[in-house]
């Protein structure tokens, strides 16, 4: 038996002093052994300049070994204004230590004495603090200065001469909510860098979907940086109130922005270490010469478009579900939406509120929860009205959510979605009844798994399931598209629908899918498949990652670099990303500890 | 002597029970026997309806009598969550309280057992409070609805439709931050309302003026409602950066805000209770009928131009300090500039800097405070970082300043500047060799109270008490102007100043000049000057008065309301002028004690 410790706060601050003396000596096998055997150490960039979760002790001191020498940790306490709790065994508390180049905080959990789970992360690097709160710039230069600068007269400057007479750090490439939130970042941490992205105006990316859409996950998972919506925001977002959001925060936050702007072509050259980035700028074509190349182009950036047989003989209207344009205009017409995932869902309802006779192919089996229980008993603890009431901020929530390693957080979501099963029977059975193909995720944990493992395959109701277990959205299941005829799809089941038009809601590829068009096959194969924790569940083939694959973190590619995800994404992994390519910046160095291996090339 | 009461908390609850009991009974003479013979009660339009500060007993009583039977307060109480704190036999307290209408809040001082200040205000109807935090709206409709219409559909028609064939309850004339802020908040109360501006887009009234220009209160002073600036904005908004922020605010908290469009005639019309307000907007004649005229035109909105002799003469460039554009052009000429306030300081200083030959003309004595002795000692406690670090709120800061009866507020400050003035002595002393003439308002109670009887007479020193010293913007004081000649000016001691240009650093007139432009002289006499105490110091005539005349609250012209001030007091005081609109859009009985008598025309 351990001994009794009645206070959390010695507990925690005892492992910590262990682990401080371990780290200081060097010795990175005794700092492993205070973790439990199948212990989990996940790092932020700090420890091993990587997105990287060691799981159990060997890992945890093949880490150490590699990296102490050059990180040299020091300074591990309970958080500032923290104190540790215990409940059951479990001992935990915010923390924070210090690196030779950077400030980290993070979470450690202990039972029985041992670390179950150490999250440490990077919040700043040492001498390139952020200019926030004590630190923010002046704005007014005092005194006199015959020289002085307005700050329209920089901002004018900098828009004329990035790019052209003087080179970005970083070019970003997509201006979604990823590359907004990422370029906000790099913008407070001064490295410069270009946003460029085809739409005419931030928030377009958004205006340009169909026109029912609304945000699936609530405001308080949305949070850009800095900026936070304010409290009378709407819970879900319309699209185009999020749009003109971004818009708006694109324009405060001082981002250069490049709007109508394609890019054709990007090339790595490993001797000057340079991209040469070409781009159609509003009908310019400009040569950009960054150092670092991120895509953010979206995970749900690159349209899957299948093929059947007779897609070119059909007579009528097709598209993909990311060119919809909602329902004005179909009145009277036949429509077949091939998919039955949140988008498939989206336009199968408006269409049939539009008095549109519309039927859903549903190919294989979906993951359905409804938007309220999602947000009650997923969501709620960390991100909802009633957290923020209970003191909960968005930073902690981030966090909290990031302390659980992927290998066990299925453990956690499994009991979750049991409940909303049985909170919610009426509906499933019903939609059962209506032969359509539920599933929970391989392993019954739900729609988070879902989204970490593939992106994909579940749809967040917020009504269509109902017009789905009614029979006003009509379902055929079960079958696939044989080919297209002139004026209807015929099925796998020798049924033959009629069709005026057909949405193809089938999904987009992997980001690796821009780098081929982008550089080139090479390149893309190269780096491998983005997204994804190799899960081995469906859509998510093994081996075991630990990580989103190629999310955030250093590639096989120098140089190149993805970022996106949801909202809730773009904004806590933009922290890492942009720290990492501020260090290189200033020329800190990174060892990187663990680069990604590549399992699959797409 | 008073008992010993060792709990403020006790100390406190003891007094609002006494408070409630006799409130309760309708006792209006109780209730004013438990303030000092002397105390204050300030109340924001809960008891009075009114923004008014009744002082010493007998106004207390007055005022009870007369609302007490309407206003049914009730639940007097220590604000949840809060501690009374008590130093110096000063207890003091956060307090909350009802009416039969509305909930409010304030705070309260009691010395020896007594109430020494009470500051009483509304934080909302009851049945009409705004929907944010738990209340926020839910953004997407959940659920099959064939007559949906989404955000941006319902968004447009009601830009389409509001002005044209359906009216706002409310213009407000004057779009900078009064009128932006006002409207924020009556979006969020759901009345109704248009703001008309000149300019084309919100910020205008910004970016259009001299290009040095920036705040000249920090960051902390100047949050809107709603949506507090980052961490990271800058201590001291340039022009145009606010100019931004105040475009996508407007944009972001969807505004019906009309740009391009000049006011061009109101009228009342008593019988009806509506408005007959004609705007050209557009190039297109408009007529709008709101029930509620607001002039949010700035107190700095109308030019005070003065008339000398020769000025018809006079060959070169003359313009008043709101159309100077800034430096750029005036290289190798000679400039002078009439007025030693914050423009004339401001411009004066950008000309030096840009190699131009200037003059300032001081004719009356000006209060000088160096912008950081300013910030450090005067505003450091509500309004810093280190006030937010110390867990203070912007709405804390403004109800705290808001709770000092502005009779006794001027005890307050003459120290502050007793203390500024003997730091800042050497640069003071350099000043009044150079000729400059000093004062630190008629009684030494500096900034705030100049600003609060007359809004002028004063620079925030960011610079250009420098060159005025080190005799780099040259300078004549104690002197008028004679007249100009059509390439000088000629001063009352009869110095001759050359002048390529002549710029009016002379300020701006009461507000109500904009009703007698845009309704009639007689209704601008009706209503009375705008702005001031009645403190009977210089360019504040008396009677005393207690609050700021015909600011915020009604006048003597039914349905016309005058709203601005800094950013400071168009974030808090437009709370109250949004809830008194609130209330008469919703039917409420407001019934309003001591409206305010005219004593002064302008």
């Amino acid at each position: 038996m351990p001994e009794q410790n009645p206070n959390p706060n010695e507990t925690v601050s005892g492992v910590l002093e262990k682990l401080d003396t371990a780290l200081q000596r060097g010795d990175a096998k005794t700092a492993a052994e205070l973790f439990e055997p199948d212990g989990f150490w996940r790092d932020l960039v700090t420890f091993t300049w990587n997105i990287k979760t060691m799981e159990g002790r060997q890992q945890i001191a093949d880490m150490l070994s590699a990296q102490l020498a050059a990180i040299k940790p020091s300074s591990w306490r309970i958080a500032e204004g923290e104190q540790a709790s215990e409940a059951d065994g479990l001992a935990q508390s915010w923390i924070t230590f210090e690196t030779a180049t950077a400030r980290g905080n993070g979470f450690i959990r202990i039972r029985n004495g041992q670390i179950w789970t150490l999250l440490t992360a990077m919040s700043e690097l040492k001498s390139h603090e952020e200019p926030k709160g004590f630190q923010r710039p002046m704005g007014a230069l005092h005194g006199a200065h015959p020289d002085r600068k307005t700050w329209k007269e920089q901002r004018e400057a900098e828009l004329t001469e990035l790019g052209r007479s003087r080179q970005p750090y970083c070019v970003i490439v997509g201006g979604g909510q990823g590359g907004i939130a990422l370029g906000a970042r790099l913008r407070q941490l001064g490295v410069p860098a270009i946003i460029v992205d085809r739409h005419a105006r931030p928030g377009d990316n958004w205006r340009n979907r169909y026109k029912s859409l609304c945000l699936h996950d609530p405001v308080w998972y949305d949070h850009l940086p800095y900026l936070p919506f304010p409290d009378n925001w709407p819970v879900f977002s319309p699209k185009d109130k999020i749009g003109d959001w971004l818009e708006m925060y694109t324009k405060v936050m001082e981002l250069n922005y490049w709007g109508s702007t394609t890019c054709k072509s990007a090339t790595y050259d490993e001797g000057t270490s340079e991209w040469t980035v070409v781009v159609e700028h509003d009908g310019e074509q400009i040569v950009l010469r960054p150092k670092q190349l991120v895509l953010a182009t979206g995970m749900s950036g690159k349209p899957n478009t299948p093929s059947f047989k007779g897609m070119d003989v059909f007579e009528g209207e097709q598209h993909h579900s990311s060119q919809h344009p909602g329902p004005d205009g179909y009145a009277g017409k036949k429509v077949v939406v091939i998919g039955a995932n949140n988008s498939a869902h989206d336009i199968c309802a408006a269409l049939w509120e539009a008095g549109v006779d519309v039927t859903m192919v549903q190919r294989s089996s979906t993951h359905i929860v409804k938007s309220d229980s999602l947000m009650e008993h997923a969501l709620g603890a960390l991100y909802s009205e009633r957290a923020v009431a209970s003191g909960m901020t968005t930073w902690k929530a981030d966090m909290t959510f990031a302390s659980v390693p992927y290998k066990i957080l299925h453990e956690f979501q499994i009991p979750v979605y049991e409940k909303i099963r049985q909170l919610d029977a009426n509906l499933y059975d019903r939609l059962e009844k209506r032969g359509f193909m539920l599933d929970f995720g391989d392993d019954g944990s739900g729609l988070f798994m879902k989204y970490l493992r593939r992106g994909s395959g579940y749809y967040i109701d917020v009504g269509a399931s109902e017009l789905v277990a009614d029979g006003k959205i009509k379902l055929k299941s079960g079958v696939d598209v044989k080919e297209l005829k002139a004026h209807s799809v015929v099925l796998s089941d020798g049924t033959e629908l009629e069709a005026d038009v057909v949405v193809y809601a089938t999904g987009y590829g992997s980001m690796n899918g821009w780098a081929a068009d982008l550089i080139s096959r090479k390149v893309a194969d190269k780096v491998g498949k983005v997204w994804g924790l190799g899960s081995n569940t469906r859509k998510d083939p093994g081996p075991w990652e630990g990580e989103e694959r190629n999310m955030w973190k250093p590639t096989q590619q120098t140089a190149l670099w993805f970022h996106g995800g949801n909202l809730h994404q773009s904004r806590h992994y933009s922290q890492y990303l942009s720290l990492q390519l501020k260090a290189r910046y200033e020329g800190l160095p990174t060892p990187v500890f663990g680069l990604q291996e590549v399992h699959h090339l797409s």
